[in-house]
């Protein structure tokens, strides 16, 4: 690649400068960046990232220069080989399992012992027998064995029930035997199982005597461990390229009569016994619904952060790209900070706004769950857990029932609001978003499996609708509230001959409220739908998406609101700040119900001229309040320029410099040199002759 | 890569049959595809795809089968291949400009001669005198030269006039000096410019006696014939991978002080005299204007097609794909295809009815721009124009305005409609949609730019909104009305006291006109706000987005119901296929005005009741109705399965063997063996000598 010339290593982007703009920025505000990153991520928490970014930084392996450019193969390489490196530094530095979290973190891409780490280990030490832990369990945690998870299939993804696998009891030899009946049998999507595991838990209908069991996992050796070939009769590979995610080698697998010992079988909870051949369970797998709950807290926790990547990219260039003077500027201003201009603010500062509220929510959630656990009885047995969330001991309480359907709703809401968000911000940083160098785009893509994976994003508010509409029932039965959701519902239903009346742009309180009205009306509308007219279950699936979203939005809202005031008590923020995040609160809340505007008009919750007010008023004053204080805001998430690996996003705002050094002195396409011409055929021939 | 066992190819699906369930669904409708397809695509274009498919299918070059693995470098150097390939399979058949572009259609990737073939011609033909097309445009046509369009800048996309770049007059030696002073002044997204061109036409700022006369474009070479090195003091590379777009070489150009001679000034409505050193205009360029407005209502007609394509694998996979039982079916019954559940249709039939909503308008966009042509006056001399869009001759007409002022609104809502439709069809196919193999993300990844260029989507919407403003003032000042905007402007204002009542779910023409209703409302509001309060533009630029959206939905619905009326009136469909169509104009209309909900009630354009009418009832019945229809509703798009290239939407529905063979057959990641072990480091130690 010919050498940036001399001359052009001498020129400057033309007008202010972009670390002058973002330190003008920075200048105009108060809110102090340190004080609020802390209120969100813990003083240690921010220590313990620097100490861990200051030694990856310092490792070649982790050079994150090339990643943009690279093709799958180098890429997936690359992560194995990061992968790798970081168990050595874990033990070379004796990392806490946090320390490691959080330098995988970093890193910030999906890698190929992503699942051994995960799911592998932890089925094992959640559903396997003292016996199967010792055989495994310490293997795996040496990474003298990789494992991974392989429940879905091709042909089967949401409904576990349906899988196709067998795994059949063998009295003879007390074996099992393995097998995949069909094409749609074949484990498909499976993480870390293309290239890297040796092992596999392995999700089978259990096959005993003749009558099925229904899903049971197996502890399965699919390669061998020294030459890493699949072993006889398996069939196994990478399943392609995705969207993104490509770091991961996603695989298939597929069993030929394979058998394997009794053993294999993971007996925690249920067992086939070798002596009389039958199947049987024992204690209560119940803590797995908890751990879906847990899992799904941290989903929207994280989903605030995620965000919060791309705002914080958008918010810097949109401070830093200036285009065309405002039209009402006298002739000759220069041109204005696209930050400026409010059709750029309504599409970026309610995400901002988004990224806290997400925040606070996630946390919230995940603060209820530890409560829960420690007030719920302690009486089945305490299942041993490595690297896992916490769970419950017993399900059953109504408060329980109340996370798990909120976990779900919040999930959905949570990841939706993430991704769809990721890209509004990638096209408001307008043409260089388009550019991988702005650091958006392969975050955005690398993320959205989030919104199908853990219950895909629409499936889980059928769960969601079903635990509204039993709610609905118990109000409607008199019974007594026992959770927030049937407290809303009992009080909606009280007043329904008098109705309400919310200020909703003027107080706090009564703008949760209308989030509250809503969402019990529309539950009342469809437990009328299908409990009273009795319409199909499939005829409302669409009510109650719309009913799930409410049901979360309301708990985002409410969630903000009270974490607010919980600050506002503690006094852990400065008025003015804390005025700020008010805002951030406020417009959030008023630009969802604008959003929504004709389901809290036709709930009652609010009136047309409100609405209108909401919209053409309020939420336009909320993004005026709140512009000068953005950059600070972003700020106060805390992403190191290199955990960003942002042209745009960078701290110092020299967004042009960055951009050309990336393209002018590390792309590799500027390396060949290419015959133009159509006729002289040259290219064309070397292609024909190739494999390809 | 370990070859795929006999035991595995002997697999087959389980259940029914991917053919099977296709076949079905094909059996349980009357829709007359083929008769479909010639109304949209006329038989002539249909047999000229056949013709040139048999052809391109044929050439290994063509073989898309690595598509989807190839990194960057392999598939720009491939896209190069084909591009060259095809110009000499157009020599050889003697093909005309259309079927040239149908072949470039077919292959369905930007290509590196993309701009030259457009662009670059097109502004010789537009903007040079004859002696200079003659020397420039003769050898552009045979592929000596290869020429790029370098407008844009690093620092400047949509504001044309704040370019960096200068061009100097000299008066001592006649020519011109081209300069770029600033980073910034970059140029850079510049199509065809990184690795391929030799030629550029440069936008550059002209000076002239220390005047500047605004940006004017030039033809300057850029790189050796014979060398394709770049030519001294000129800096070129390829600005690195995009979010889609990668078979393109976009590339950035930086000038040091290089002098051209007097020609380069492209100099059909402007010249530097080199006897006086006089800068002076001559004829009109408005025909950009007017080609400008031809380009957009191609991207509208192109943008049904676009998301067709999406829609064809989502709606084909979902009646394939079988997941859970109906709730309320008996117990044990099979899984129900997808496609049957009432959540799935929202997302993809309402899609579905914009394809040939957005079909229609685009068509009637451009039959309307040319029978303007016709009836505009013919005084001007008209321009040479080789390969371009045809353009009218003088402006100033109210229709040309108006047609101005909808082909922008059109365009921007229409690219949007298309590239969050593409987006919405990945997700509605569940985890594969995340694969590449569906075919859906990579086509999304290569559209999105669609809403930046030719006006990014967001700035255009000012654009409608101050056409909106003007016609609202003509009408306050009681002119008469000269085109469909100001009569709709103008009957709105004459009810201002009385209101209206439209049977919106009854009645068809009242639908439409609710749009319209809407819309009127929403434009004297603007007009209050900006004309009467004197509002800040910039406090209204939300509003303005609304506003343009509003219009350009009117215009859709409008469009798309007089198309149907005029194909009733040829009787060119039986009255069973009519109805259909008409149901998808339905549901397209009320879907909207359900989800721009709270905008038609406070434009008074229907009721509360209506509107909830609309979504629980009008909506859910039309999606039964068409439901039935789905599958050769998308088959009369008419794509063949090399250009969807989808394991997803394969018209033979053989989903799953087709995902299983391109990742067990083709996936070259298959082709290595890792060694998993973190402590072996061996892979550590080869990516650490590595140059990367």
């Amino acid at each position: 690649m010919a050498p940036t010339p001399s001359w052009v290593k001498q020129l400057k982007p033309s007008g202010a400068q972009g670390h002058e703009l973002l330190a003008a920025e920075r200048a105009n505000s108060n809110v102090p960046v340190q004080q609020l990153e802390e209120l969100l991520h813990t003083k240690e928490v921010i220590n313990r990232k620097q100490r861990l970014l200051s030694i990856l930084k310092a490792e070649k392996v982790f050079d994150k220069s090339q990643n943009y450019f690279m093709g799958r193969t180098d890429r997936f390489e690359r992560a194995l080989a990061r992968e790798k490196r970081l168990r050595i530094l874990k033990k070379q530095h004796n990392w806490t399992l946090e320390e490691f979290r959080t330098a995988t973190e970093l890193i910030g891409e999906p890698g190929p012992y992503g699942l051994h780490d995960t799911m592998f280990k932890v089925t094992l030490g959640e559903q396997g027998t003292a016996e199967q832990q010792e055989k495994w369990l310490t293997q795996a945690e040496d990474y003298k064995i990789i494992g991974c998870y392989a429940q879905t299939e091709l042909g089967h993804g949401s409904n576990v029930r349906g899988l196709e696998t067998t795994a059949t009891w063998n009295p003879d030899d007390k074996t099992f035997t393995i097998h995949s009946p069909h094409l749609t049998a074949s484990k498909w999507w499976i993480g870390s199982l293309g290239r890297t595991a040796n092992y596999a838990v392995v999700m089978a209908q259990l096959m005993v005597g003749g009558k099925s069991y229904g899903p049971t996992p197996f502890c399965v050796q699919i390669r061998d461990l020294k030459t890493h070939e699949p072993l006889e009769n398996i069939h196994i590979g990478d399943i392609g390229p995705k969207f993104g995610y490509n770091t991961m080698d996603n695989g298939f697998l597929l069993f030929n009569q394979v058998k394997v010992p009794h053993i294999s079988m993971l007996a925690r909870f249920s067992h086939v016994d070798p002596k009389t051949n039958k199947f049987a369970r024992r204690g209560s797998p119940t803590l797995i619904y908890g751990t879906l709950t847990w899992v799904r807290s941290t989903i929207v926790m994280q989903a605030g952060s995620v965000l919060a990547r791309g705002v914080t990219i958008a918010t810097r260039y949109a401070a830093v790209r200036r285009q065309f003077q405002d039209r009402d500027a006298p002739a000759g201003e220069a041109e204005t900070p696209v930050l400026n201009y409010t059709m750029v603010q309504i599409r970026l500062l309610p995400l901002l706004a988004a990224t806290f509220a997400l925040h606070f929510t996630g946390k919230s959630m995940m603060d209820q769950y530890q409560e829960n656990k420690k007030t719920m009885s302690e009486n089945s047995a305490k299942p041993t857990t490595r690297g896992a969330g916490p769970e419950e001991t017993q399900s059953g309480s109504d408060l329980l029932a109340d996370l798990h359907a909120s976990s779900c709703a919040l999930k959905s809401l949570s990841s939706t609001i993430a991704a769809e968000g990721l890209e509004v911000c990638r096209r408001a940083c307008g043409g260089h978003g388009y550019s991988s160098f702005s650091g958006i785009g392969p975050w955005y893509a690398d993320y959205l499996p989030t919104t199908t994976w853990e219950g895909d994003n629409y499936m889980l508010t059928q769960q969601v609708a079903r635990y509204l509409l039993k709610s609905a029932r118990s109000v409607l039965n008199n019974e007594k509230p026992t959770n927030d959701t049937t407290r809303i519902l009992t009080e909606f239903h009280s007043r329904r001959t008098i109705g309400c009346a919310f200020d909703i742009i003027g107080n706090d309180e009564d703008l949760v409220a209308a989030f509250a009205w809503r969402v019990s009306f529309l539950t009342f509308e469809a437990s009328k739908h299908r409990d009273e007219q009795k319409k199909a279950w499939n005829d409302l699936l669409v009510d109650f998406y719309r009913l799930s979203k409410a049901h979360a939005q309301w708990m985002v809202v409410k969630n903000n609101l009270s974490a607010l005031k919980k600050i506002e008590k503690e006094g852990k923020l400065g008025k003015e700040t804390f005025d700020v995040l008010m805002n951030l609160f406020r417009l959030f809340a008023l630009h969802t119900l604008e959003q929504e505007g004709s389901e809290f008009y036709a709930s009652g919750a609010c009136s047309k001229h409100q609405i209108q007010l909401a919209r053409t008023n309020a939420v336009m004053q909320l993004l005026k309040e709140i512009r000068p204080h953005a950059v600070r805001l972003v700020d106060s998430w805390g992403f190191d320029d290199w955990v960003l690996d942002s042209s745009l996003g960078r701290q110092d705002g020299r967004v042009y410099e960055d951009m050309f050094y990336r393209a002018s002195e590390l792309n590799p396409l500027n390396k060949i040199t290419v015959d133009p011409y159509p006729d002289s055929d040259v290219l064309f021939k070397r292609v024909e002759k190739s494999k390809l």
